[in-house]
């Protein structure tokens, strides 16, 4: 099942750099463990912003919010999720 | 160049049910043939809307006007545009 | 899988009385078997409003929207979806 | 008497981790509590958010309030309340 | 049990005046009837709208709900509902 | 004269907790006094929410500002005035 | 007592030219003669808008219902009322 | 002096299409005539709306709305004017 | 030339007493000084906020941009601007 | 290919006054720069805030996405972008 869900990240200023490093570094790795096994299908950068537009293909709702509960930066995003389904129009 | 489109469709009850339906036709033709050209890359339907959330790949903000305000429903929608780029964390 | 669902409804004031009525009672109709059936789970009247609030157990998302959008009040609502899944603290 | 309650919650990065593990282990007793005797009616956790969509059957407002204003984590809460009442095609 | 309602109307112009008199002196024997009743128990003009705030207090949700939906004037209303208890510092 | 006030409270939580029992306090004396002169008419709480919904029956809006700019909780409200008149469907 | 009022206009493009024309001048000569008596103290046009600002300097709330709600052109506005009063740096 | 004025048109469906021509014409004719004397600095296409964004630059408010206001398309437009002034870092 | 402009002042709670102090004094000063001057027309109190509107009469955007950045209470301040010119009603 | 952008800076108050008088001076000698080149064609002040309204011409949305965030001020700017395209009454 597909999902469109939008990250707007706002990283505070006072948190150790040490900390944010490491904080970005895991959210890397852990983004694109799931682009490999297909669950994160798509992710893009909107211009401008530090902000992302992701497509998730999932088993169900429970895995979604697993996997977005999980995400190192998760307390420091403002996260909206969109259901999807397939377009009758698409080829 | 990337772009993702939200489009909410709301066609007049009181169009002529023939227009409106050869309307629908036209909009299915035109955006199967700018998915087949690969200008469309992906539309999505966003669950209990008439809407859908597209992504085009288009060589120009003139191109993406083009084929955007020649849409056969662009006079029943609304539509949104935010321009994306690579993710650096997308593999 | 859980989504809640506001529908708000607003039917024109010059839609053909028969039809008004006829369009009622088939939605009455209709959205009584999905509740039989289970998939609607729960609708609940918003005080005050001609809206309400549902919540519907479906197999997919694709099935969600097959089942809003045959809606016989479908053309005259504007719906909302929030997808759910199970709280940690639920019993 | 039923309402819709959407919580969502924020808690302050610099809050004790102590309390911060007391106070969230303090809710969940304090729901678990009103979902046995039959007031917290459903809870559902909403995919991608730390927030909760929640129906209560309370005898009366002051009592809705006396519940919400006594979660332990109300300090850290945006609360919604929306009255409902049985719907009519409800089977 | 109380309530704060706003309501706002908006009478549509093509409206048959006989109609629209009528619907108004109906509107108004009406209120005054709840108002008697002890139900309706304020309402007042906001300056500058064709709008009020009132605070009802009825038995149960489902009353208020019965008197919204029943108002002469509702189809050409939009109406807000907020539930209101007593305030720990009222005299 | 009469106004609708909607006062929202967001005490900060680093405030000194003396210094916060002590204005709350001083907020519930200074309301009371109000109620007991007649000016400040009716105080309801909004359920599930730390703010209120009153109803002031002033001389002014210089009296009006003066008994707001003056409450002891004013420099954490927020604050929405809506001025008010008879309506004509009151008995 | 002051308040200033916005009034956005929006006559609908089928009223009878003649009525259009009849409503518009009634409502200079109504605005003029409140302007005369000081009631309508000010009157500024919002650029690129059919809409203006203005100041009132009436006795009531109950005299400024009055004022608005017989604007010959009350049924194509929409207001937004906000209280004044003497700003303590006013020389 | 200059002023970003955000022009967004919405023709209505039932327009003559003689009128329709005749004005998008006249709209087009004015705003040449604006663009060759300097006073309409610049006009840019939003992409995929009906819309512009222009650059004025007039000798004052008062000029200003009289462009404004002269526009063919001004019955069927929403404007929004910033005031614009000359940026410290522009070279 | 005429411009509304509407000030919300939010002082930070941690400012210094007599650096509030000194700013709050040198806002009022400034205020007059233009009012005086004949610049700042009009300074009204919003009833209930820490807000004014204001009227301003300056020969042009770039001096209204240096008066407004230059208020000893700027950055603390939320600004709007709205350009005004002469109602045709106007006597 | 040209794209508007607004930005409205906000700096924290606690903030190392040296870091932001570099920062500040850094963002300047950047826009200027970019100015030279052609890519940053216009900045314009908006009136009483701290923000401006720039328009890009850029290569692509990668290039204008690398730009932005390398503004040295990107930390404590909300950004707006929207894609233009040439206007068919441009002269």
């Amino acid at each position: 099942m597909l999902f469109c869900v939008r990250m707007d990240v706002s990283i505070p200023r006072d948190l150790d750099p040490a900390e944010r490093e490491d904080t970005v570094a895991r959210e890397r790795a852990y983004s694109q463990e799931l682009q490999r096994s297909g669950e994160w299908a798509h992710i893009w950068r909107i211009v401008g912003l530090y902000s992302n537009i992701s497509i998730f293909d999932v088993d169900s709702n429970a895995r979604l919010h697993e996997i977005l509960s999980n995400l190192p930066l998760f307390p420091y995003m403002s996260i909206e999720v969109t259901a999807l389904t397939e377009h009758p129009s698409a080829i």
